[in-house]
């Protein structure tokens, strides 16, 4: 039997990234995981990428440093507040310039290295209401481009960029992680931890979470 | 007088990135420098580009470390030879991963967060004989993707990334940093210095330069 191919799946530790990786593996890839440390305010999610990692047993789990808070313009990476009022509509200030641009890129040199043609990324149809760098649109024109950019693009094999949340609001998240065997008790997804290390509960991707678990009927493993 | 826009320019401290430095002033942009630590095996540029961003008296110069080594695959960072014998055809093992879709998107990160449209990058004629990303088909892929990626895109700002050395040859290229007034004894190329921390001489990146400067009938000031 032929070894199984490998694929890059950008694992951030969350909920999303944690279902992915689920999937990913169902349907068959060998998992190189992928975690960028970028300086992030929730820098607790790294510690859980690593228990997830571990929990899937990934071929190799590499979390590269990549500062990006020398660039500023995000509330993720600068002194900007996180909001905690509720979702607004349009693009939030947690939005980080082109963060799934580059993330996306280093998963390619990586692919590319490794000699995989898979990439697998937590896009979501929730996120890309309000951040560009989720949406569809971009997914393909990042496809066309790393088949023009790579060596391995330009003699012949084809690079894809997996989505399998793009469709999927956070309740279908929920209910596919359950599906596929993700452990959700080990994932993090609050942007603004307390100084005890808790989930705030109430900043966007808190209640994002909140919401997705009740839609699904389902009791947050993590609480 | 309104002020000059601002530019991000990827300087590496080599003759192609200083030259193109040089240029993107002369088209009147104010300079934001990006220099990446890869790690590389010729870190001494490094130094090289500080020198040269402090020559052009840029806004700002970010020197990014992102240590690309944990992926391998490249003799620029991982152990494999620099080759010696002469510039082979074909892509070199030279050849980083995806390195210019990277740095690109770095580049497009920080060029979004401070405001900026434009992005300078060295690429050219000879490189893209050898180098994937070197090529104007890639530049054009990455510009498109870069306006589907971006907050500043799809609100309707558009990037532009400009590769003003692509149909240079490298003599071409040095007769650019003369009329422009490029610091070309400020700049380092050598892939694999001594140990004494002096130029080989032989590696496809002297030979180029080497060959670049005699044809254009220039004494090489960093020699």
């Amino acid at each position: 039997m032929p070894e199984a191919p490998l694929a890059v799946v950008l694992l951030s530790g969350g909920l999303d990234s944690t279902t992915v990786a689920a999937i990913a593996r169902a349907d068959g890839f060998r998992l190189l995981a992928l975690t960028i440390d970028y300086n992030q305010r929730h820098r607790v999610e790294l510690d859980h990428a690593a228990k997830v990692a571990a929990y899937f047993g990934v071929e190799r789990h590499v979390v590269l440093p990549l500062d990006l808070r020398g660039f500023g313009g995000s509330a993720l990476t600068a002194d900007i507040d996180v909001p905690k009022g509720g979702v607004e509509p349009g693009i939030p200030v947690t939005y980080v310039p082109a963060r799934n641009t580059i993330f996306l890129s280093v998963a390619l040199g990586w692919a590319e290295a490794a000699g995989a043609r898979d990439i697998f990324i937590g896009v979501n149809a929730l996120d890309y209401s309000g951040y560009p760098d989720c949406r569809p649109a971009f997914i393909r024109s990042f496809e066309a481009m790393a088949n023009t950019a790579t060596k391995a693009g330009v003699e012949g094999g084809q690079f894809r960029v997996h989505t399998p949340l793009a469709e999927m609001t956070k309740a279908d998240i929920v209910r596919a992680a359950a599906e596929f065997g993700a452990p959700l008790e080990l994932t993090w997804s609050c942007y603004d931890p307390t100084p005890e290390g808790r989930v705030c509960g109430v900043c966007d991707s808190c209640r994002l979470r909140a919401k997705g678990f009740a839609e699904a009927g389902v009791l947050d493993p993590a609480l």
